[in-house]
């Protein structure tokens, strides 16, 4: 899933994503809330019709982003005061609040909200940090079940365009959560009042194998249609990520999707699929590309270095996205010590194809029978 | 012609201007050859080339933005000592050395070295300074036809891609000006030495009616394809600049394109049109859609007004770009409150629809013969 924080992944025009083959965004309830803001945002029918995204859309529950701000927060079982990175106004964010926030933005998919578990903790810190987050999950499921059919795009009267929500959801495993409305929503008609979103928990526990078990079992006992993999690409060690993802992923159920949260490199997501893992989002292939590093299938490209100066050749020959197509790597270079805004847009658009066509190739591999491990296994070899 | 100051229309990608249907490109010289330099741009094959670039681009001749730089400069009958505005090193332009750079970057259309008179000017003053122009345009031309046959896409030895020069040139006053091997360049083929640049003259005479009728007069004595009216748009009043282009525009040939540089609003292209002008470039649209500020068939919006914070509508409910397709002024007032580079991308793309809509029906009203005053008082009556 790319990133796009704001309502927009930055600097890549929505039908510019859609040729990509993007078929989930992610939102950030955080960034979201306190600009243009829920209220707002329901108003003008959710975050579908407000960015003109017709596809699938993910939110966060603000929950990563409050813990990132670790000066402007204070914790309580209640929830968590935290102050605006933008006008260092104070504001509150509960399970109950969280959830009703992502209710009003309307995503296909939304997050129970918990504390992530900041690295490194002690063991009974963590033990606790996890507790919290189990009953903030109940919470939040709770909050859910009672106010589900407050979404923007149930609202009738709000809708006025012929785009209004979510009609192009394709992850095969929610085809399984899909409301009996599914058929009418996809041809474009009225919701009924069954239709709603996704809820999905989260797993913490920190880098403790026994306390991510202990996690993912009881909040599969609360019950979610999806579960979430949190608290990890925190500041780690890789190996342990991976680590704590098997020994999480196994504890969880193969027919929903299974997300991990934060991740990764390009090698990454290839090695997470092979675990188990369906889902992943990264900001790392848009904000690379705005500080000029770009994924090849020869590896990495820092574009402003001098060698690709008078480079004519494309940034990845491999690769068929519209910018390696046209543009040379001399040109690319040009744009990026340039200073011009184009360059964020073309690089943003070549990282985005490199890692749609990474899934699209780990897809293709699981289809074959092989296994991501066997793309992993190519993928290693084909590196110079 | 969109202004293309370092080989990109700040935020567009080539193929989106493409689809906007703009035929010709202005490219900057003075910033050019600063970065990433002339040298460097002829390399690859020249500018068409180094941006993927496969219609008409004309080159200034770096002299307006060098005295542009007040403090910068110093002025001589040889040309003009100027320091970088990127790093304070010295640098000197002459007509020949102007000329040569522009033969290197290889648009279709280079512009003669002039000095643009400064706003206001005593009578004397502008009288010596359009005289020097005058031996400017002499040494320009004398430059140009002992190197004309320079251009990169005449290097045979330079050509690895398709796209290798101008192909798409479609000025049909411009068509008589072609080579023989117009109809070989259209096809793809190598190009016969013959092939090459069409130098234009610029008319100087500050505001004074008698002086511009001389440079006009003297500047066809020397003889270029097509003619420009320079010096204008540096701050006198509006109606001073109709006044002048008026009487410079009647001595100038029919027959040959005649460009009006750096103007203006939509409202005044439409008017210069009407006057006779066949060619204009401005920074306003994309300047002005950087800084939100959007030309609409309703009149100009200031997107980033609260007024448009809940506002479903378009943009501009008459204009049918990709941006007033698709977005709300709700959704583009967010993203320019939010300093989203998407921001700039679909505000400029906007801006130049609208530009080229303009000059779209100037051409259909001329070619129903009702010229294009018909267009301007349409267009006044059309407005709130």
């Amino acid at each position: 899933m790319p990133v796009g924080t704001v309502g927009s992944v930055k600097g890549v025009p929505q039908d510019v994503l859609e040729e990509l083959g993007v078929e989930i965004l992610l939102g950030n309830t955080y960034h979201l809330y306190l600009r243009p803001g829920v209220g707002e945002i329901r108003q003008l029918g959710g975050l579908h019709r407000f960015m003109s995204w017709r596809r699938a859309i993910l939110t966060d529950s603000g929950g990563f982003q409050v813990f990132s701000l670790t000066d402007l927060r204070k914790l309580s079982e209640d929830g968590v005061t935290f102050r605006s990175h933008l006008d260092g106004s104070s504001h509150f964010f509960s399970p109950e609040s969280a959830t009703q926030a992502q209710i009003a933005l309307g995503a296909d998919i939304i997050m129970a909200f918990d504390e992530c578990t900041e690295y490194p903790a002690e063991g009974q810190r963590v033990r606790e940090s996890m507790q919290l987050t189990l009953r903030w999950a109940e919470r939040s499921k709770r909050y859910f079940e009672e106010h589900k059919n407050e979404v923007p795009w149930n609202d009738t009267s709000t809708l006025q365009l012929p785009i209004a929500g979510p009609i192009e959801i394709q992850n095969s495993k929610l085809e399984t959560q899909k409301s009996p409305t599914a058929e009418l929503r996809s041809a474009g008609q009225t919701r009924a009042s069954a239709s709603t979103q996704a809820l999905f928990g989260i797993v913490q526990g920190g880098m403790d194998s026994a306390l991510r078990k202990e996690s993912a079992e009881r909040t599969l006992e609360i019950g979610f249609p999806g579960y979430a993999i949190g608290g990890l690409s925190v500041g780690e060690p890789r190996h342990v990520t991976r680590e704590i993802v098997e020994a999480t992923v196994e504890h969880l159920p193969l027919d929903q999707p299974r997300y991990l949260m934060g991740v990764g490199t390009p090698e990454e997501i290839v090695e997470y699929a092979n675990l188990g893992i369906d889902m992943m989002d990264c900001v790392l292939p848009t904000r690379a590309a705005r500080h000029g590093l770009l994924f090849t299938s020869e590896g990495r490209i820092s574009i402003k270095q001098a060698q690709y100066a008078a480079d004519e050749s494309p940034l990845d020959p491999n690769c068929r996205c519209k910018v390696c197509s046209r543009y040379s790597r001399a040109y690319l270079r040009h744009l990026y010590v340039a200073n011009e805004i184009l360059a964020q847009t073309l690089n943003t658009i070549h990282n985005l194809s490199f890692y749609l066509d990474t899934m699209r190739a780990v897809r293709h591999s699981i289809s074959l029978g092989r296994g991501a491990r066997f793309l992993s296994e190519v993928w290693s070899q084909a590196k110079p």
